[in-house]
């Protein structure tokens, strides 16, 4: 799908405005259907969207294998997505109990920030050397084509041990990182050696969403909440954050980063 | 309430190790109430709660003016927020049919992002001109304390035609938004003839949130989503982005930017 519009806009500069052709990113609702029900919507640019679909059921712990699914399959518009896959009813009305708006970007409804589904502790001993941690986030700053065409994306990259990467974007932070782990899982990567690198804040959800996947650490430009933290403390993610240059805070779980 | 957490972290820096203190921004669940009954969660910072409640009632079209609430309740926790009002009963059932996740930070439902509810297009003929526009988001971006300690902060300004102006922070940009709106509600400010600043991106819902308030201007120093200057459009926004020094651009209605 082609996920740039052309508009017309005006530009103000210094005292004059001129008419001029611009680019603007895609933004659409695009819905997850599973065993022929509709289960959410969700605003993303288009694109990645089985990932999208896929990432998004094992971060709300709905489904839990991929070994459960039987298909996967985008709708003629590509605004929806059908799943058909053994589920886990329990998690699936979790995620319809109550309406929780939270913070980040891509943000929206997440059952499992209240921690009613049982997460276990993430007792993973995968560690890194922090060097090799900020060497893998600069590349990773490298602006991607649609930010620098639309100033408008955030992005979510899972970092594997022999230096594989897959990556994702979207208006959304959330829709990221549910692209990426996505992507993973049909690919077969093994997302519970990897670390998981996003472009933006790290609140609640996001960390949420790091501990569904067992991704072991997770890395940031920017700042994590307190809830953040405390998430990441309790169910034993390494959590960095304004990890630029040479340089980076580690706020839980510090045994994992090598000097 | 304070909202600035102690915390231990570990700073690595140039290949040392080093464990210092930081602070960290509280991010917690608040629950708004609307006569008796829970009517959604949202993650935040629980500063600014009852504006935040009221704002978002108004964003959603359940409250329709100040007059039809009767009082607004804070619990003794600080995350619950307690409204006796007058409500439109169609738009309540609306934020309820169905979840739809929204981009921007702060995201969440939106019943309204649909457009199911009617918005008479905003014929507001306020103007300003460009270079006040600028003059005032120059000091909108001048750090926020809570950013400057945290990193974590979304601010959203009203600025008034008399040069007042108020503003509101949050973990996440709808938050913000709702904040300073529900602050211009509780005050008497005219929002309608205000230009409202934002820190973030332009998704759907950020304009939507705009439309419902009928600010006539919204200023970024972003990027809009496609969805978010087709929806300024039909309802009659001024849509300005990048605003950065002497330059923005204008993606709709650009009769209100006076030279």
């Amino acid at each position: 799908m082609e996920v740039l519009k052309k508009i017309l806009i005006h530009k103000y500069d210094k005292g004059e405005m001129t008419e001029v052709d611009d680019v603007s990113i895609l933004e659409e609702r695009v819905s997850f259907y599973l065993n022929g029900e509709k289960v959410i919507s969700t605003m993303c640019i288009p694109i990645d969207t089985e990932a999208h679909a896929v990432g998004f059921m094992f971060s709300e712990g709905v489904i839990e294998r991929m070994d459960d699914i039987d298909s996967v399959r985008v709708g003629d518009d590509g605004l929806s997505v059908y799943i058909e896959a053994k589920i886990n009813e329990a998690n699936l009305k979790h995620l319809y109990k109550e309406k929780t708006l939270v913070s980040g970007c891509g943000g929206g409804v997440s059952g499992n920030v209240d921690s009613t589904i049982e997460i276990p502790f993430n007792e993973n001993r995968f560690s890194l050397r922090a060097e090799y941690i900020l060497e893998r986030i600069g590349l990773f700053y490298k602006e991607s084509e649609l930010y620098r065409l639309t100033g408008c994306v955030h992005k979510a990259m899972l970092v594997f041990e022999d230096g594989k990467a897959i990556e994702s974007e979207d208006i959304g932070r959330h829709n990221a990182i549910d692209k990426v782990a996505g992507k993973a899982r049909m690919s077969g990567y093994e997302i519970e050696r990897s670390i998981l690198m996003v472009s933006g804040r790290l609140s609640s959800e996001m960390v949420v969403k790091a501990v569904m996947h067992r991704v072991p650490i997770v890395v940031s430009r920017t700042a994590p909440t307190f809830l953040g933290v405390k998430t990441a403390f309790t169910h034993g993610v390494t959590l960095c954050g304004f990890a630029r240059g040479d340089r980076m805070n580690i706020y839980t779980h510090e045994e994992r980063i090598l000097l």
